[in-house]
C-alpha cells in the first residue's frame, strides 16, 4: 500500500527533488500540472454540448504554478477553462506560467466577483494551497474557499483540499469537500479523509532511489500512463 | 495535412516560444523527451526476456537535452537506458539533466570504445544533432554516425536524423537510417526523405495562436494522447 505522507515528509521530499536530484521547479510543475490535466479528462470528459468551462483557482505558491500549467494543458485537452487568480505571484516562474496561458487565450479573473455564476462550470479546480498550508486561510482567500465550499460544482482538488489541514483533514465541518483528489508524488495524510469518488495519483517521475529511502510503496503505473486512480 | 518545416521555420518557432509564449528551455524539453518515451513504448514494446535496454546517444546541443529527458522517462517506464555522451555539454539544464539520469541510475558512456557491442541493444535512440544542425559532422561525432550507420539494430532519432541536412534529408547514400522519427512541434522537410517505419509527432504544447500564424496544420491528437503518429 502507497505511504501517506506527513507534512515534514512532504517538504522533504521536495527539497530532495531540488537540491539532490537537481529537479528545476519548473521541470517538475510541468509534469504535476499536466498529470492533472490528463486525470481530469479521465473523469471529467469532454461533452458535446459545449459545457466543457472549468475554473482553475490558483494561490501563490507552487500549488497555485500547478494549477497553471493543469489549465493549460487543459485548454491543449480542448477545454475551456478560465483562471481565478487573485494574488499573482512575483517571481519568473509564476510570470511566465501565467504568461503562456494568457498567449493561450485562457481568461483571467482576479476577484471573486468576476466569477458570477459559479454554477456555469462544469467542474472546479482547487489549486489555492498545497503540502505546505498551515492554517489559517489568509483574509484575502477567505471568499474564494467560501465559494467553494458552497458550491454544488463538482471540486477537483490538487494535491491538498485548500483550507484542510495536510495531516489532519478538514478543520471544520463546513471545510470544502472535493469529489475528486489528485495527490502528487505520494498522498498526504489528509487524503485518508478524502470521501469523494475520483483519488488519482499523478506526477510520475519520482527516481527509485527516493521511492525507496522513503519508503513510498508507490502503485505501480501501467504502460505510458502519467496517472493512475487510488 | 501537417506542413513540414524548412530549417528558419523551425528556428524561428522555438525562438517565439522562448521570447514571445516565455516558455523555458527545460519546460519544453521535459514535454518533448517524455513524449519521445512515449512513442517508443507504443513501437518498441517492453518484452519478458529483459532485452529491454536502449542506447540513448546525446548531443551537446538541445536535441541531445530531448535525449536526456527521454532516457529517464524510458528509466521510468521500466526499460534499461544506456547514455552515450561524449561531449557533455556545460551549463545548468544540461549539467541537471545528466545529473537526473545519474540519480536514476542510467548509466553513462562517454566514449565510443565504451559501447562496445553495439547488437547487445534493442534499440539506438538518436539525439545527436537537431533541427540547426549545419553539415558537416564535426570530426568527434563521425566515429558514432559510423557506428548508426553500419548498426542492424533499430535507431530511432528525434526530430532530426543525425548527419542529415534538415531541408535535403540525407546527404550521401551512406546517411543513417532510422526506422522510427519523432518529429516535434512540427516535421522538418527532410522528413519527407524518411523510409522508415514509424514516424511520430511528439510536443503536444503549441498554443492555438502559433499554430495558426504558421499554418502548422496540426494533426488532432486524440484524447489526452501526447503523440500521434503521422
Amino acid at each position: 500500500m502507497v505511504k501517506y505522507l506527513t507534512q515534514s515528509d512532504a517538504i522533504n521530499i521536495d527539497n530532495e527533488l531540488f537540491e539532490k536530484y537537481k529537479f528545476s521547479i519548473v521541470q517538475l510543475m510541468e509534469l504535476a500540472g499536466q498529470s492533472c490535466a490528463i486525470a481530469i479528462k479521465k473523469c471529467y470528459p469532454l461533452v458535446a454540448n459545449n459545457k466543457n468551462n472549468i475554473l482553475v483557482c490558483c494561490g501563490p505558491g507552487n500549488n497555485g504554478g500547478d494549477g497553471l500549467v493543469c489549465a493549460r494543458h487543459l485548454k491543449l485537452f480542448e477545454y475551456s477553462p478560465v483562471l481565478y487568480y487573485p494574488k499573482i505571484t512575483n517571481n519568473a516562474i509564476h510570470k511566465n506560467l501565467l504568461h503562456q496561458c494568457i498567449q493561450n487565450e485562457i481568461p483571467i479573473l482576479e476577484s471573486v466577483t468576476q466569477i458570477k455564476n459559479v454554477n456555469e462550470y462544469k467542474l472546479i479546480v482547487d489549486a489555492l494551497f498545497g503540502f505546505s498550508f498551515k492554517p489559517p486561510v489568509k483574509a484575502e482567500f477567505v471568499p474564494i474557499i467560501d465559494i467553494l465550499k458552497k458550491s454544488s460544482i463538482p471540486i477537483c482538488s490538487i494535491d491538498i483540499p485548500s483550507g484542510w489541514d495536510v495531516e489532519n483533514g478538514a478543520l471544520e465541518e463546513g471545510g470544502i469537500k472535493p469529489e475528486m483528489l489528485i495527490s502528487l508524488t505520494a498522498p498526504k495524510l489528509c487524503a485518508y479523509k478524502f470521501k469523494g469518488i475520483h483519488h488519482y495519483l499523478g506526477g510520475r517521475f519520482v527516481p527509485k532511489k527516493l521511492e525507496l529511502s522513503y519508503e513510498l510503496k508507490l502503485p505501480k503505473y501501467p504502460g505510458t500512463e502519467l496517472v493512475i486512480k487510488l
